[in-house]
């Protein structure tokens, strides 16, 4: 069972515990990007996956490269060139001070890499799904084509495709999504996406809905899930709902559509670490459950209880085991010590 | 629009996360001061703002002003000399354990400055507002005759006057507190104080109410409001009005009485960092607010917000930008992540 | 009024704030131990109190024994000699993620040490009281011997013996438990549990409770301490009740029989920062109160305020005043600052 | 006496202690520049002086900014825009290990900036003295556009001009270094150079040197001022002198020539522990002495005690009193604590 | 080109900077191991290399492997099972206090795993090169057992067998080292050792040499690597020779012996950062340059190169590649920053 | 054989590695003084000793009883009240930037003690040495009378007394100091001075020499110990002769008089990592040789190597065993790791 991921991989500087970025002199490093927070979730959970980038060929590049090696991740198709590694600030929030991100991610070599850069055949080689989110694609033309060209190349060669949306407003307009978007949308079977990327890309809105004050409708976004699937003809459509309560503490839940039936995971009450990477970690759950033939309701019990746990741990990536996960999903939800 | 503030700026030092004093071996050093934390939040909201004190003129007094200057204070009145800088050690509490302040304030260069080493004329000279608080005052008789010197030469050059009542039982009783500060209350136009100062320093009292118990009645609060605006004769009094469910967790709401209507703010609940300078963000989100023309009601929502932010943020300086505030006062209160 | 305790001390290892073993490039470094923490406790509190154990004869022991001489322990009947300072590392949890210990103990100096290595007599004179609890015997045969021996040698001695179930499945079987400590058991004064540790230990059960789900029935425990107390002839049975909502948020109250009565503390909503070591806290509250003759409820609100007031202290030692303990128990939960 | 400045300022991160980038997991964050350490070294002493640059519109810039302003740097010209804040990181090296830089500086927002953004005659306004580098030129056609502009217009207004060569291999070809410095030299008074640069922008070579090696000849480095300022015409050349003995020790001294006389200065045997902004921190020396009506020695001896100081200071900017230097001037040199 | 290692990796546990164990309240959190540190040397190098240990079923036991395979060494021999993972505690030295050691590695998992616990068919299959030291067989005699297996089974398969002695008198005494590593010898091709090993191991003295004041007669070393070799019949025989100046300063070179010449390195005089591991540095720098056919004279002076920087890099391994030794190799011992 | 010491013990606060002040956002947390300092040695060598001195009764005065606790100090005479413990930052220097001490210890309790309130016939009951320094009857007139009387009293109990001239500029003149100085040294039977106190306290100056440019003559010194010892009539006067090369680099020997002979100690050759303290480690190792019958040479090798790996170690106090100093007294000088 081998995970293919293609995306953006950075350099993530925080300031320690909750100072602001203007009080700080230092920065805790992290290494993220939605794709490579998947393959390493996968990694994590014993699947063989290979994540695919390019990075600069300088000691950050090699050390970006490193991390991923360290928890078992394939980079053997890693190419190495182009000008920098993207970069971004992440400034933990609390309460009502929001977490607040600042981009320095552009020119990246990734997002300079040509379609032609990548072989893909030889990615693809032997591998059962290919996992890519609506980031890359955003980057720049480029990474649009060559996000593409792979979700074309992996159809054809029979592996299943998910895409978990992941708008990301700072780098495109909700226009330019769409129109990208669209084009990816026809070789996609599993489709991802949080309470409000569907409406921001496709323009398919749930009701009774206000993301910003954190009031979600779950009725709604059944009726939204079957839209999604039908027009776009993909064979699942997994959500996840975030109700912030406030930056330190969140309500966390998920649906499933598979054109019969929208079922719904239990809801989780999350006193927040770090939330960054907490849909990467629903998407790896939402493969690793797929793949390893769980039914879907515990296909989506295991997403959504990795990507609950997500929410307590430092950094983009979701170091848990499988038997981490499964003892939420069975119940152990207490946080009490085992000794 | 520039802000004179008056005060003592000490060194504070803090273990790191939730350590007790008997247990670090290390401390975080910030600088902080009722009257200087209200000059780096007005300057941090693009105010002109000068900030009046005495240091010594060693390497710890150069560090405070350093400090100050980094978030563009105008700290070319502040003199050096005297012994010391007030230092205070803070121990972070946490659930029902409380913070921990211990002062090694006394013989510090501001609490032993004479009244003519200020000239009152130049400081003031094109500002138009003046700001102090009780703490000031009860340093020293050499600091009162100071801060009372310059409320009456504030007023004579027709500053606004504002002034936290800040009471601090470590530093006088309330008898001493009383006769001060009803010398200091004939200059004063906008009166600050919260949940208990009023008691203490002016012994009216809201009924139902027990402050360590944390039950606030806010109706009395208003009745409070009426009779020390009636009292003193200032056109306006605010009063922040903290519900402590814990070290972790509080309420934290306001009022204002303009002599016509007491208007209450919004009430937050507040997942506590740093809660040490919540008022002084309040007082200066209050001068902003009024130096800008906001509304009384607008002005106390905008204070309220900034102060409820300020107890996100560690340190005691309230690091916050116009649109960081009027992004919570507009309902953004989720802390979701933008990005 | 001399304490004696006897038992493990060890070396804890925790990766910084939230970090996962897996993630960290450091470890904060903690000595802790159950009969150490009660000692630390105790001179805390101003008593006069022996730690009795074995370290190797390197840095690691003697810096173990210098962190109990630094809170006042009296550590002039440790031995020196053996292999090797039991480790273990604690990766703290948070809400759904529980916190994680890995023990690295076996083959500790303590649990290699032979019954005639230590001299009762000398260790008892003039003591009053003597304190273990259920992890000593459970080190390895050599030290229930050890465990046993003392017993009979203080209850000869006349002094108060209390003991801490303490059951750790890690350590022992339930049957293993159950034909060792029912030894002990008949020279206990004061038997002390948690939730779950008389099921386990016993086999007398509450009904109505799930404490993996953190569902506990009060009445149900009045149930087993009766039993307890009848069956094993003790003076009194304390129990802690730990209601676990999540790594992050625990309810805490404790309850106590005396023969006669049930009485149960109040309950605190506790904001988790460390909680390891509570239950020793709880033990440590109640031999204070009942050597100063506290009433058998003050005596039990000073214990499960002491305890619910470790669970904000970092490291295994309860870092408290008496003040500070009785300061909550006069009702000041709300964490105000004091200033 | 006020000194302009132009240059970028960067975010430096530097792996704590001697860790490699490749090994450590949190970054020291440090802000500088050549030109922009040549103002805080100003600053420090007590002149008034203007950093002229462009950062971009976020907290990052702004955090640049506000660390000038904290050491007293005139930040009220600084232009906000463009898309990023130049970056290095610097790891630290020791013996015969070398310090490694790797810049992150591509489009920054200085280096995109337009020549027709900044308003040299409110910026020149009251000035005395104009200093550059030859980092600034290097960076893109725009900053020599910049640059050249700045130094037509300082010279029009009377101001001195100083120029520190700075060559960076990693930036620009010699060719193009000589290219575009003669341009520039056309308006410079004051020359400054390291050991290496004038022979690679000017191709005027000291005899029987070796830098690599570390073995210079300081004749021949008498011989090559001369030349200079013949072949430039400027008023005076000085030139600091690095012996690298390793990493950690350096010999340290300089030579000036005003037309006449070759003045070398006294020569500091240095253990390092941040070299990185010595040669800012000479000519800031420079600049302090000429405008303080030094003697040309007496310029040369403060230059150098300064920036062999600075080797001792960690981060770019040189921490320092006027005292300072002069207490090694006069000879202080052993580092004898004083109490 | 594949080359094998087998031995125990362990946990290092070191105060931050010059902090006696005594003193700190963390631990920097290395791993570390002589064969371990020759496969990550390697592997930073671009060879392909294989370790062999067993490590515990746990959290800490996966960190290590997880540690290895972010430098890229292949791991999937390991073995797990056992009881836990060695552990040492290194308080680094400074000028005349030496660098202390303590360690707790009995028990460890790859001390007490059996002789038919690795499968050294698959683990040979396709390599060249077979690395151990006297480490190993040290630790039990399980170990030896292994150890003596695999080199048999090495020869058997062809591989070249390097062996660094390593002598330990903490593991055991000279006489059992003589015993055990005579009957390793028969299949050693190439041996390392440093200056006093092959006294203590094999009783062939070096003359005129007091290794504890730090006289060595490099001369007399010659004639002991003339000896050894005669006596084992290996093919080479490498000596590094350490002179211990102070903890802080050491001269460091090195000498080998083919049977026809003895070789002797430069000599670098070195600031020691941490100068564990330098050994092993310098064996991987042996095998890497015989591997690549490298001159013995070139093999040695990168292998001298590649363990003078090691004093230059925190932790056990060797963080560098090739090009950083060649560099210094070529002479650029100067530590000047490449900018 | 038990000891006691009297002065102040301040709360020391540093910045991490070589951050000056003006840069650091916290500081590391150290207690020392010069008595104290002598205390901890001395207990770390086994002696018991007694610690007299006066904190204020909080926090910061617990810890710094507590920290005394830590390494066996016996802590039973010391009072609590008054004010504030004394306080001092210490900047460390390197090369030729020196250490910056900047003293906050006015109104220090025990500076404003009384002379009765110490029971000078308790604390010396049974004791035998009794050591001082010219610091604390520096602090102020009060503390000079507690010295002298206990000195008077030390003396009528048979106790012998040292005393460590200590010389502070920031503290009092030379006048001062010689008129307080001189009445002390009736009773003074071991007098410990460095190479400039001498001359400072007593105007007996060493010919060729300059302290401050590191130039000592050693004969010279010969001369000044014979002549104090003719002056004031003590049986042994010691001095430490510091060669300061640079901050980072000194030559540390001693030289004794015992009125017979002058002796000279070995001279080290010292990279410093800490010298606050040397003097007092110093004087810590002459009691300890003395009190043990070592020879006079024996007592002076034993004091000069400790203080000389005082050097080498972080903070005031001197973390030392016998073994480890002795080690060096016998030639183990090169730093080698013992594994």
């Amino acid at each position: 069972m081998k995970v293919v991921t293609f995306g953006e991989i950075m350099l993530r500087l925080s300031p320690p515990s909750f100072k602001r970025i203007s009080q700080t002199n230092s920065f805790e490093l992290y290494y993220g990007g939605s794709e490579a927070n998947v393959s390493v979730s996968l990694a994590n959970y014993g699947l063989e996956t290979i994540f695919v980038t390019k990075v600069p060929d300088n000691e950050i590049g090699k050390s970006a490269i490193n991390k991923l090696n360290q928890y078992g991740v394939d980079t053997s198709h890693i190419l190495k060139g182009g000008e920098r590694l993207g970069t971004y600030y992440l400034e933990k929030g609390a309460s009502q001070r929001p977490s607040k991100v600042i981009y320095d991610r552009k020119y990246s070599s990734i997002s300079t890499a040509l379609p032609d850069e990548f072989n893909w055949d030889e990615i693809f080689f032997d591998a059962e799904w290919y996992h890519v989110s609506g980031i890359t694609p955003a980057l720049s033309e480029e990474t649009f084509d060559n996000t593409l060209k792979s979700v074309q190349k992996a159809k054809e060669k029979g592996l299943t495709v998910s895409c978990d949306l992941n708008y990301r407003a700072k780098l495109w307009t909700q226009e330019s999504a769409n129109t990208h978007m669209e084009q990816i949308m026809k070789y996609v079977d599993v489709l991802i996406a949080n309470e409000e990327d569907i409406e921001k890309v496709f323009s398919i809105k749930a009701d009774n809905t206000d993301v910003e004050k954190g009031e979600l409708d779950y009725d709604s976004y059944q009726k939204v899930a079957r839209e999604v699937l039908k027009k776009y003809d993909c064979k699942l459509v997994a959500c996840t709902l975030r109700t912030s309560i406030s930056a330190s503490r969140n309500k966390w839940k998920s649906l499933i559509f598979d054109g019969q039936k929208v079922i719904q995971s239990r809801e989780y009450d999350v006193t927040v670490i770090d939330r960054v990477g907490a849909g990467d970690s629903f998407s790896a759950g939402l493969i690793y459950g797929l793949l390893n033939d769980y039914s879907i309701k515990d296909t989506l019990e295991f997403a959504t209880a990795a990507s609950c746990l997500k929410h307590t741990i430092e950094g983009d990536f979701n170091m848990l085991s499988v038997e981490e996960v499964e003892s939420l999903v069975n119940g152990n939800a207490s946080g009490r010590v085992q000794r």
